[in-house]
């Protein structure tokens, strides 16, 4: 058995998982930051609660970067350089594990989702970036070697990201950038229905969609170039690694399929390198949803 | 011991090679392909020759795609779905491991170069096309695994690569590429001195390099667009999986460093992920130069 721990951006929520992946127990608390001491203690009191005998390990799963039981920062809450498992086994003497959310998706895809069954794998994570978490030979590329395949580039010179460069994959093919298509095709285009869908809420990742399936041909045209700029990255990183399966998550991945995985399919099959021979790829949505992270943590000492 | 056979253009080149990455005896004859038949016959005399107590495996490295120990296509002679190591063994009792020329040129690295001392490295070759062989947590990403990292898109919709993409990183950062850039130039430049250094024997690799040595604005702009290309494409490659090192072959690697490495690791260091923390990627010429092929087919074995 082991135990997994989410650190989400309002709730820790903490798992306890068996081998086959399956969560049979759940306890959550409000994320309460406030330092690196209390936050692990807090993280030893929430794994207590769900601990059992035979416990192997208790594995976090959290945005940003890790370097073994250190987290070098995160994202959402402000860590930097912090031992965590050192902070963490002052409370409770268990191997504490430590992958970011990416990761964690994979570890968890890997073992009780749509990657079971392969040794090659990657979940791409379509949110507000677009995350990339590897298991290649069994293994996840993790800690100092944590993939961060949305900062390819697929458009030289283009448009700005936040990581520095121009033209990087995520800030095409993530949810942030299906908004801003969106929002730019809605302004040429007054007259779409985009304009309807976006009325109450406000542009979202999936109202390009939505109108696109009431037959507006403004949204089908923007996520028709979506999934063009989603595959273009996707083939460069099933080019570079094969892997056996790319499965796609996060909050983009809930498109109807014929406007998104469909379509995708089709472009990655007519430009990767398998079709001269060797591996394809297959493509298939993320199974866990809600539960990746919880999961996924508590699998990161299987594949670390 | 191992032996490793590298089936160049014009001749077939075979080693003995110690546990620490030596060759210690080399035989070759012409390639002279008659079918896979008398190919598998000819591997087995030219590794008899060199044939010694003790050797553990025979490794060949060829241009094209393998599984296991079938060849599934080679580019410089006509072989396809050929089961190479069956053939092999009726004619010497040792097991045939196969690897493409990236994929050997990282094994040999790996064990007797640049990639001494790593568990997460790359070897990107200049040649003809760029070749990408991978080593990740110790491991040959070979056979079906093997890497088309050179089909990376870095410029979307650009120029068209053989593989039937546009754009691909091996169209602009290849000495092809290169080549094409410099004739290019000397379209637009007539007076450069470019053609100075072209008019022997032709727009080479080289040719860009020498002419800016020499202290040509054109050529110089070329070798800077040039380490632009291939600094793209190596940074997507290092933020996908952070390798340790990333060893640079082949032709174009003969460059004056001033020209291509050190402008090489500043764009790289510029545009990485790695400057927001975390491991940061060393570039250091491949070392084995014309014995890669040899040394790193014999050292298959150890990172399959």
């Amino acid at each position: 058995m082991y135990i997994g721990i989410d650190v989400g951006g309002t709730n820790l929520k903490a798992g306890l998982v068996d081998e086959a992946g399956k969560i049979v127990a759940v306890e959550r608390v409000p994320l309460d930051f406030q330092g690196p001491e209390a936050f692990a203690a807090t993280l030893a009191e929430l794994a207590g609660k769900v601990l059992r005998e035979g416990v192997q390990w208790v594995g976090v799963g959290l945005p940003g970067a890790v370097d073994g039981g250190d987290v070098l920062f995160t994202t959402n809450i402000p860590m930097k350089d912090v031992p965590l498992e050192r902070l963490f086994r002052q409370h409770l003497d268990l191997p504490l594990l430590l992958g970011n959310d990416a990761d964690c998706a994979a570890a968890g895809e890997f073992f009780g989702g749509a990657g079971r069954g392969t040794r090659d794998f990657a979940v791409i994570t379509l949110g507000t970036g677009v995350g990339a978490g590897l298991i290649l030979n069994g293994k996840l590329r993790g800690g100092l070697a944590s993939s961060e395949a949305g900062h390819m580039v697929i458009c030289k010179d283009g448009e700005p990201c936040n990581c520095g460069r121009r033209g990087c994959w995520e800030r095409y093919a993530s949810a942030t950038g299906l908004i801003q298509q969106t929002k730019r095709a809605m302004e040429a285009h007054p007259e779409s229905a985009l304009r309807k869908f976006a009325a109450e809420r406000g542009v979202e990742g999936r109202t390009a969609f939505q109108a696109a399936e009431a037959g507006d041909e403004t949204a089908l045209a923007v996520c028709r170039q979506y999934v063009e700029y989603l595959a273009s990255g996707m083939v460069s990183l099933i080019n570079a690694l094969r892997p056996e399966v790319v499965a796609i998550g996060g909050g983009v991945s809930a498109a109807p399929e014929h406007l998104l995985l469909e379509p995708l399919r089709e472009a990655v099959a007519k430009e990767s390198f398998s079709r001269h021979g060797g591996r394809a790829t297959r493509i298939l949505p993320a199974e866990l949803g809600n539960d990746a992270g919880i999961i996924g943590a508590a699998m990161l000492g299987r594949v670390l």
